[in-house]
């Protein structure tokens, strides 16, 4: 065990501030990766602060993770000293459950390891996050960072990229489909950007009006604003695709009125009670409400040499580690275009 | 035009009575039906009591016809005079929107005409069901009833039976699923005897321990108390499948759990207001909610000709018109197994 330099969340109510905390020496499938940057993702807040409650402190958040090989366990082949990769929001899973088998490893049976907050069940106590100088993973968790991109920029994409992308890949977007992303924050800018480059046609559906130009520039072709009845009437059995970022509980009846017969809005954001829905919105048009959770590796990968060969990266707000508090109280009020991340040379 | 004698609800709370009602002489290419027997759906009690609004009195209500074919048009080519016939909720549609190409014209992109209480297209006026002598309708929306079955229990088919087939296929059911029909009516029991000869594990999911029996001789394997906390743990991720066809708002949350990953639920009955669910139950199964209408045309016979291969008919309980006004207070109490169906000889 070494000892390693962090930022701990000590409880609900508290800052974050410096600690110290183990890190196992690498066993033989490990990587020990030095961390170069950690987005900031609101389940990092929501866990802090034991909004779900069952955290565990002194917590460790971070699970947008790029960084450097700085050590390999004898038996790792997939890595080696000196390569750029990232872990995301899984650091284990049983590996032989059906959904680990199908590469659908954040739907493990037996529950996946999470990058933070999780039982340890190599080194003992709880998993520990990326806002510390370094991580030990088991090579299977670890992913490559396409080198011809902002590197700092794709840290977000290990957790708001896939939580998109795994979503237009299993509900099949193909060119000329019409996908619109609901809500424009760190999830919704990746999603416009990967719908884009997937070929759809993109609409951003947002309450804001002022964020309609920014939305443009991510790549959307269309901006709909929620609140306006007139437009969400001229948009009604548009979408082939409806993805739903809203992080709140929220009415789903007018979004779902969108829906071509057929169609499915994912839920990516709300993990709490939504507001009733009308079960005729369903059944007159055969629609669908589903949910999807992050991405598997093999689906991250994907994602990623995707992002590689469209030069797609986050939009980020660099940040330095003693300013995590003030950025958690911005990202809560949504005042982020579109992700924190943290230098971690600043640690 | 004939004058054929029906019974009608003139108001939302008067009793319905007797009445008199012009028929179209068949056109080109109309099947003129005698009509033996019309099961009473609740569709037919929330239309007479104008409860979902619309209703266009004087209404004769009836959507789950058979009867013996009495006349054709010139140009019919697919039914001829003593046919035994089936006719659903269905009389027309536009026939070509991408829904009806695609034989799903209960998704008619412009409107299917329903049996009653629908715009007629051809005749004028309103549209007039099955509580009448006869029925004139296109013979595209006509259909073949198996000779080897009793006839008068194949009326519910072509309503109840339909709406539990047409998700069953859809979502490609097959030998070994499990699947879970949520509440034992004109619609479950249905459900039950079709997912059963469709070689599924049917689980009856049900609030009343005291319909476990009759559910069982309908061909449920397991019966699963929806109240019992413990049984429902029990089943926890078993199911391919749920079709829920309870009629009223309800909390979905505990049926949700029952799904395995990627598993559907399917909303046939609760045409109103859903309680709030919780989006966690979606997101961390990657599960569905979605809503089935009724069928389609061809799907209507193809279920028909399944129920005469395997022997299939509707549980009912016959009544003469006269006592229409009982058997509707009865179905709303829930009071009846499982379809009562008139014989239209008393009329």
């Amino acid at each position: 065990m070494t000892q390693v330099k962090a930022y701990a969340a000590f409880s609900a109510t508290d800052k974050l501030k410096p600690h110290s905390i183990k890190r196992r020496t690498p066993a033989d499938y490990d990587v020990k990766i030095d961390i170069s940057y950690c987005g900031i993702c609101h389940s990092d807040i929501h866990t802090a602060r034991n909004e779900w409650e069952g955290t565990n402190y002194p917590i460790v958040p971070g699970h947008e993770i790029v960084g450097i090989v700085a050590e390999t366990g004898p038996k790792v082949t997939k890595f080696k000293v000196g390569d750029l990769v990232g872990v995301g929001c899984m650091v284990d899973s049983c590996k032989t459950c059906s959904s680990c088998e199908e590469h659908l490893e954040q739907y493990c049976e037996n529950g996946f390891t999470a990058t933070y907050n999780s039982e340890d069940k190599k080194s003992g106590g709880f998993t520990h996050g990326g806002y510390s100088e370094s991580i030990v993973v088991d090579e299977n968790f670890v992913l490559q960072i396409p080198k011809n991109l902002d590197t700092k920029a794709m840290a977000p994409v290990l957790c708001a990229g896939v939580t998109m992308w795994s979503p237009l890949r299993h509900w099949k977007v193909k060119e000329g489909d019409t996908v619109g992303i609901i809500g424009l924050g760190g999830l919704g800018h990746m999603g416009v950007k990967l719908a884009h480059a997937m070929g759809a046609r993109v609409v951003m559906i947002t309450t804001s009006p002022k964020k309609a130009e920014d939305a443009r520039k991510l790549g959307a072709h269309e901006v709909l604003i929620s609140t306006d009845e007139s437009q969400m009437a001229n948009y009604q059995e548009k979408f082939d695709l409806l993805i739903n970022t809203i992080p709140r509980h929220h009415d789903l009846n007018p979004y779902l009125n969108l829906l071509k017969r057929d169609a499915t809005m994912v839920i990516v954001g709300a993990v709490e009670l939504l507001d009733k829905f009308h079960g005729g919105q369903l059944i007159m048009k055969r629609r669908r409400i589903a949910g999807s959770l992050i991405g598997g590796i093999k689906e991250t990968q994907e994602l990623l040499d995707f992002c590689g060969k469209h030069n797609i990266t986050s939009e980020v707000e660099m940040i330095d580690i003693k300013h995590i508090n003030e950025a958690y109280d911005r990202t809560v009020k949504n005042d982020v275009k579109y992700r924190f991340v943290i230098d971690m040379k600043s640690l």
